[in-house]
This record gives C-alpha cells, sequence and structure tokens, in this order.
C-alpha cells in the first residue's frame, strides 16, 4: 500500500512505458516509509510538512488525504503541522494549507 | 525552554534593541510548539524534516542539535527523517542532511 | 486594518477552532507592520516582492490587491516592484507576477 | 524567434506599457540562447530541467510545449529531463512535470 | 555605479572572456533599478527582502553592505525589511538575515 | 562509475550502518542516468544547471566538479549552463555559479 503512496495521475504512463524507472521509483519507495525508529504515521507527518513548506499545492493536498484515509491523520493533527510550517516558512505557506485542509474537510 | 529553541545569536540584539519584536516572536512561539495532538518531539522532527529539505545548513544543524540535546531524539530517528527528504526533495537535501549529521556526531 | 492583510479564506476556521494559535498570529502581526523607519506602504511593497520571488500565485496575487486597495499602490509601482524580482528571481517569476498584474487589472 | 521563447501572455503589456523594459529583456535573452559551446536545444532541456525542479506549473508548461514545437524535443527526451529532477528535486517535482507531460500529449 | 551593484568577484571572468555576456547583464541592468515611480532606494530595500527570503547567504550580505554603503539605509530599516521576512518566510530566513547584519555591523 | 557521482562524504556511514537505504539509492540511481534519448553527459548538464538554479554551494560545486573530470564538461559549456540559470533564476543563482566555477578553475 505505501507503495502507492506517492503514486500520482501520471505514474500510470510511467509503469507501461517506462518499466524500469517506475521499478527504480519503487525500490527507493520501499526503503523511504521503513524506518527503523520512526513509525510509518510520524514519517507521513513530516512528508506533510515539508510539502507543505514548499509550494506544490498538488502534492500538499495528496500528502494531506493520504495521509487522512490510510492513517487516520487528523485535523488537528495537521493543524500542528501547520504550526511548525508557520514558524519555518512563514504566513502564506500556512495560509495555502489551512485552506488545503479546509477544502479537504468539506468535501 | 521551547522559547529558546529558535533563537540563534543574533536574537540578543533583537531583545535589547527590539523589544517588540521580540516580544512578537516569543508570543508567536507559544503557541507554535504547544499542538494539541501531536507532542513537541514530533513536532520538532517535523521541524528537522522542513528546514532539512530547504538548503539552510545553519537551521538545519541547529535544529538537529537542539533536537538531539534537548528532546533525545537519536541518530536513526534523523536519518529517519532523512529517507522522507530524500523522497520530497531530493539526493543533494539528503545529502547535506547526512553530512550535518554525520558533523555532530563526530563532535 | 493591517490585521486583516494576511488572513485568507481559512483564517475563519483558524480563529474559530484554533483560538490560541489565532491570537499567536494576531501578536506577531502587529509587531511586523509596525516598523520604526519604514512606513507600511514601503513594507507592503517588500511583501509583493517576496511573495511574488516565490512560486505562490495566491498569496502573490492577495497581496497586490489588499496592496493597491488599501494602499493605493498603483500599476507602474508594482512593475517597479517586478523589475526588481526579474534580476533575483529570474524570468518565470517576472512572468508570473505580470500575468498577476493584468489579470488583476481587467477585473 | 529564440526572442519570443519565454514571453507570456503579460509581455505585452510590458512591450506596449514599458517599451525600456521589454528592449532590456531582449537584450538578456539575446545573449542567453547564443550559447558558444552548448547549442540551443541543450539550453532548452536545462531550461527545462530547471523550471520542473521548481513548483511553477505554467512555466514549466510553457517550456515543455515550445521546446516541442520548436525545436522537435521529444516525449522521451522529456523524461530522460525528469529523471534527473527526481533525483535533484524529488518525487513531487517528479510527479508534476509528468503530468504536465501527460496533458499536453493528450491535446 | 548602479551597474557595479549586482556584480560580484566571478563578473570580472565574465567582463573578459565572455563581453556580449557582460553586455547583455549591463542592459537588463539598467532597465532594473530605474523604476518608473518607485526610486532606487526603495528598490533596493525590496531586492535586499527578496534575496533575504531565499537561503542564499552571500547575496544577502553583499545586498545589505552595497545598500547601506552607497544609498544610506540603515540598520533599523533593515530591521523593518526582516520584519516582512519572518511573517513571508519563517524564523530561519529571519534568524539569517539578522545574523549577516550583526556581523556587517561589528566589522 | 555513475553510481558514484552523488555520493558525498556522508554516504560511507549511510553504506555502512543503513545497507538497505544505501541499496535504495543505489537502485534509484540506476535509473536517472540512463536515459534512452538523452546520453549521460547531457542529464549532467541538466543536473547542473537544477543545484546551480537553488542556492546548495556544496551541491553544484560537486556537480560541476564531477562534470568535468568525468565527462570532460568544459567551462564554456558550464558559462553556457548558467547563461539559462542567469534567465530561469536570476542574477543571485548566476554569481554564485559563476564565482564556484572560479574557483574550481584556479585549484
Amino acid at each position: 500500500m505505501k507503495d502507492e503512496v506517492y503514486y500520482g495521475k501520471g505514474m500510470r504512463i510511467v509503469r507501461e512505458k517506462y518499466p524500469e524507472l517506475y521499478e527504480g521509483i519503487n525500490k527507493l519507495n520501499g526503503v523511504i516509509y521503513t524506518g527503523r525508529e520512526l513509525d510509518y504515521k510520524t514519517q507521513k507527518l513530516i512528508a506533510i510538512g515539508i510539502v507543505a513548506s514548499k509550494c506544490d499545492e498538488n502534492a500538499t493536498e495528496k500528502q494531506m488525504r493520504s495521509g487522512m484515509a490510510e492513517l487516520g491523520i487528523t485535523e488537528g493533527e495537521i493543524v500542528d503541522i501547520l504550526r511548525v510550517v508557520l514558524l519555518t516558512a512563514g504566513m502564506p505557506a500556512f495560509n495555502k494549507g489551512i485552506r488545503i485542509l479546509e477544502d479537504i474537510l468539506k468535501k
């Protein structure tokens, strides 16, 4: 399941037409979310923080959604991530994260 | 103690000469690391991930050091953070993080 | 009024459900746009330059709009900001800023 | 023709209302894609890699489209660029690039 | 004089060995700091804000130094710029800017 | 040989203490620089462009050095890369790249 986490819409084309690249990404993915000391959920919280601190709206939404659906990450936990985003990346990144969270909760 | 975490060398000048700004930063800081659902250590792990995914060497070192000294964050936990950095921010950010970690461990 | 400048759509949820975080942001905001030597308009010009030099389209539009509506910042002044963006952040950031400005002027 | 490459929708306003700025950009542009040792196509491949490694969706799409239309850059070549983006900038930038490429190919 | 502002150590090699590139940069530079509505000092304040919001230590120091030496920009004005950096780019960028400012003042 | 390209000083610790992570990076690396349509040198030129457009001084120096030593990339070719960096990422990134190049050439 973890293997699917980072795979967006475009990954089908990669799997079908560039299978060796797809395989390499799979191999990499297999050594990311298998931390020795941090569990998968904690690593996912970190991933959400990193993409939210950048300005990639799609990636932030995808990470939040998969974290909430797969791992039961709550609204409050995401707000706690965004507190750290506010301090380390500033108000625009925080605002964007809150807006994405709100959109997810509405649907 | 948490109040001191983000305060670098330059903050003395801020406290002495721009006390109202210092106070505002303190107030902000007070609502960051007091998450309702995530504990301080988890928020710190997220902060390390965010600064490591950017290219601010000083901030990454400072965050790693304070996390290890104050909260007992281990080498293995930081490597688990850097796994996520590798996936979400690429090899140069991962390399830099590993190098900073190694320098900290040597001293 | 300044307190409202950075508050996007999502801030209502923050104010209602996370009032202590909202308060901390307010406190921070209160020590930002109260520069001792630069007036509010000059600080706003700087804020527009910073968000335009990054790739946050929403924040750039919001900053430009509020600067034009609240402080009478003109098209020509924003173009002068974008000249600096061109030099310090490159052509894609400049292009995006010009396009956002044009969209604002059309409406 | 090269002069037109970086000119987005907003450049008409620049040309008409800020002709001296337009002229300066033209002058700059004229010394970029006239490398002494790398040909135009190779420089364009580099430009695609740089904008794809950032999070500017519009610029990435524009660069890919103009590279494919003007210089005959192929789908496979862009995937080879995106391999480098994956290594140097991480999975979210790669995902976004693949998605943009797919959208271009569909149309 | 403005022409020299952005020229670092490496520009001598550009001027001597790549004169057409040097000329293009000069032409560009000539249309940046000649804003129609904002004066040179205001544009310089914006440039300092933009480079300080990124993590380029050298560029930030160079911009601060040239702004203070050429245009009489004061410590207090730079702190007012950094207030905006804090809000729009977060604490690590603010910390770095304060530290650079302090180092300049010491010398 | 390509496998070693991205491996900085810190990779020894990864190989010895986190062999499964090292293996995953190797697997990923194996599908990056084996483009189907672009040769290794062209992909390396793109990698240099991407890291130079960011602010990671170490990665830029490492990429330039390995590209010059392994693949015979010339000073002139790197300047042609930096022309594209200037257009797409601005003057500070260009300046930094030129300075790093100059330092490499001196030694």
